[in-house]
């Protein structure tokens, strides 16, 4: 029974470590990248060696960067007196993409999540404890997800946070803009209701 | 407007030109990435170099190979009298796992195929009808694809080799093994009756 050469079956292998791609899709992967050029192979090869090397987390807010500290801890015209919760980079940069929020961020890195294991010690909530005691915020976004888990994080954050002189918030809740009542779920519309604004 | 970093935001582009690989997975592959230690992301960076500095076609079948002649080529107990002719690669393996052919193949590297503006200049049929002109085979086995483009691909080598004394064959076609005929198509039916063999 004949298989593939060595280094195709390692490549596919590696391929499949990759979040959402089975045998099938790597099978396709891999023979997309022996039919490119060898520049584009290399390409892809380098500019994940060269994130590997260059990324790592801001030493402030554990954003990802290619300095010790990120753009946003560095950036002067930032709001210094606001801290904002979030669980992953990619939250942070949905936050910064609607252009409305501009004080700080902290990325937990996860979330507190019992079921696969991750307590509130694998993620960056001691760090946030420290900089929000020995920091001058006045008031802390929780903006976790809106998930069990996500308010879990939130509460075990601010359990933590007991006692020290900040104000915390968390996101708003409620019906989707843009969307319909009748496709609102029960625990979207009791946010609604329970959450409502003045006119 | 902040932005990933840069060799984050290049490395998700690359995987963004990989098929069946989207916006929103490519950030999921880099966010993983991200988070594996630097040996994952480093091996799945190498296995890619290696792979495309190493494997090529054999000189002979086109099959994929670390050598110049490819392991299928180079075997003394295969049945040097015989040709198999596959689209991919793939083709092959999915034969050599059945393990009933013991001939050699010979790959075409894709098939005619106007609309994608495939031409049978570019695959390897010249090389095909020189090896069946030059060489010593009795049969020739069409297992190009059962599809309209798999058999205009056949049709065209069949013409190529016009007036050549070898035996040309296909695979046969008919209803599939283990499913039941209610499911089965117009063109598998008309298939599996006319050629429908001695019991």
């Amino acid at each position: 029974m004949i298989e593939l050469t060595d280094s195709v079956a390692k490549t596919m292998k590696e391929f499949e470590k990759l979040p959402g791609v089975g045998k099938k899709s790597a099978e396709r992967i891999v023979y997309h990248l022996l039919k490119t050029t060898p520049d584009e192979a290399f390409a892809l090869a380098d500019a994940i060696r060269s994130m590997k090397e260059n990324v790592r987390y801001c030493k402030h807010c554990f954003n990802l960067s290619e300095e010790e500290v990120c753009d946003i801890c560095r950036d002067e015209r930032r709001d210094r007196s606001i801290l904002c919760v979030v669980e992953q980079p990619r939250d942070l940069i949905a936050l910064e993409q609607t252009g409305c929020y501009r004080g700080l961020y902290h990325v937990l890195l996860g979330r507190v999540s019992p079921l696969d294991g991750v307590g509130s010690d694998q993620l960056t909530i001691d760090a946030l404890v420290k900089r929000v005691k020995t920091g001058d915020f006045k008031e802390l976004v929780m903006a976790t997800n809106p998930t069990v888990e996500g308010d879990g994080t939130a509460l075990a954050i601010t359990n933590r946070l007991d006692g020290a002189a900040i104000k915390i918030t968390r996101l708003a809740r409620g019906v989707t803009t843009g969307s319909s009542l009748e496709f609102a779920n029960k625990e979207m519309l009791s946010d609604a209701i329970s959450g409502r604004q003045q006119f």
